[in-house]
């Protein structure tokens, strides 16, 4: 299992599809480009100055947008992950 | 739905018109160039250093001015919206 | 009406003159170039640390002297106006 | 008047004579070259992260060293003044 | 015996296999590369604003991953480790 | 007097001798190249972020040495003085 | 005698050996190349920002290893010595 340190989120990217006019993520004058993934695992979150930890606001199994070129890309037991902070997770998907 | 993380915002973004004379955005010596958008969602907030969320100035339906360069745009359930941080919002427009 | 957001300030900038040997700005071994102008409106203030707001220092009708290259332009309801942050107002002039 | 705000004091810039052998500032390795003027006018000063103000080291008729290169110039009622920020003076000449 | 400082980690490296189509690092679109190791020593934690320090999360003999460019590597009793900052480890492996 | 304000502290500078094989200051892989003055006047300190003025850690005539490309060189009353930050002195020489 | 300021340490440093394949210091994919000294002197540690002292993790007499690039050289009573701030320390060598 990776558990993962801090305020890092371990997540399953889903492909991207080749861009069409109807596709998901259009970034004409967007300086990031966000995009999906499902969260498998959350750190315990960032520390702040006075030593408290913040309780991360994703949790395992949400479904996420992120920014396109954050993170780290990871493979653990056959599968491929991404390690992204917690702060280039744009938004929650419902 | 979106649910923005943090201070962000989501907008829906008005398409901005052709620059005219008598155009909506005049910016000759502005190194910023806001444009106008509708808030569609709000983040939870900022977390200050004490780990305290600082509520948002902004809520869902106001119309805002923000920095053109600014946010993430993404494509939702065939809609395009931008997602901002907050302090990239300029102002509210009443 | 502009509502501007934490330590913005609406100005409406006052047209530069021509520069002359009696111009108003002169400015030769000097790194920003500060100009005046007539507050509008004023935000609710930067957020301090311990999430306290800080009143700002000019008030509505204040005349001050801005950096010139500070702030973004925008038109609202035909007049031309000037946000700028609070920090980037020099001083103001009674 | 000229009223500065927060950290910022507006001085009356004294001449800067021609370097000679016997001149005022000799800058041979230094990296900034301070030069002297009395003080007309000191902001409320600077606000620490509580909120406090934190009061001004000079005040009105001091004459003080300050980084050549720091400042705004202006012009008031036909005088003119270096705005500068409480930082960038280096030593009261008593 | 090495004693690492603040929130500095030992770490045996393990050696980086050869990349094949099934190899363990797959990093296509990944600004970093992290890699595994083990942490055979720990310090005392990165010290706090308000000079408390931070228990590390990590402990000897965790297995970790680590961003590939991090740290300094050193040779002691004739065996090579590696000494990162706890920031640079990505992820505990279970 | 030269009263130096907040961190400052007014040296009096060594002159530099000619390096020689028996000189000094050797400095074949460090960064910074320190050298040696007397102090002659101290500020108030350093303003801390709860408002509190930090003590400086030197006194007048301490025998210093500092990083030779910090500070400002000035002269008043005919002598010349070098004025640094508390923070560009290295070590008191007993 | 050098009585260093703040979070700085004096150091004593080894001299490198030539580098050969049974060498100290192997760097290959290092970005730092620490190296081995031992202390001599230490500051009264770096200030916090509520005003406290951090005492020092180092003691006289510690071996260390240092990040190779950092810290000043000097020389006092014909003696060479490097002088570092704490955080360049990396571990102590027992």
């Amino acid at each position: 299992m990776l558990k993962p340190l801090g305020d890092r989120v371990v997540l399953e990217a889903e492909q991207e599809e080749e861009k069409t006019v109807g596709g998901i993520v259009l970034a004409s004058n967007a300086q990031e480009k966000p995009t999906t993934a499902k969260v498998v695992a959350v750190g315990e979150g960032r520390v702040l100055d006075n030593g408290e930890k913040l309780a991360p606001s994703v949790k395992e199994g949400d479904r996420v947008l992120f920014d396109k070129y954050a993170g780290s890309e990871v493979e653990y037991a056959g599968v491929k992950y991404l390690v992204v902070h917690e702060k280039d997770i744009v938004a929650i998907v419902d």
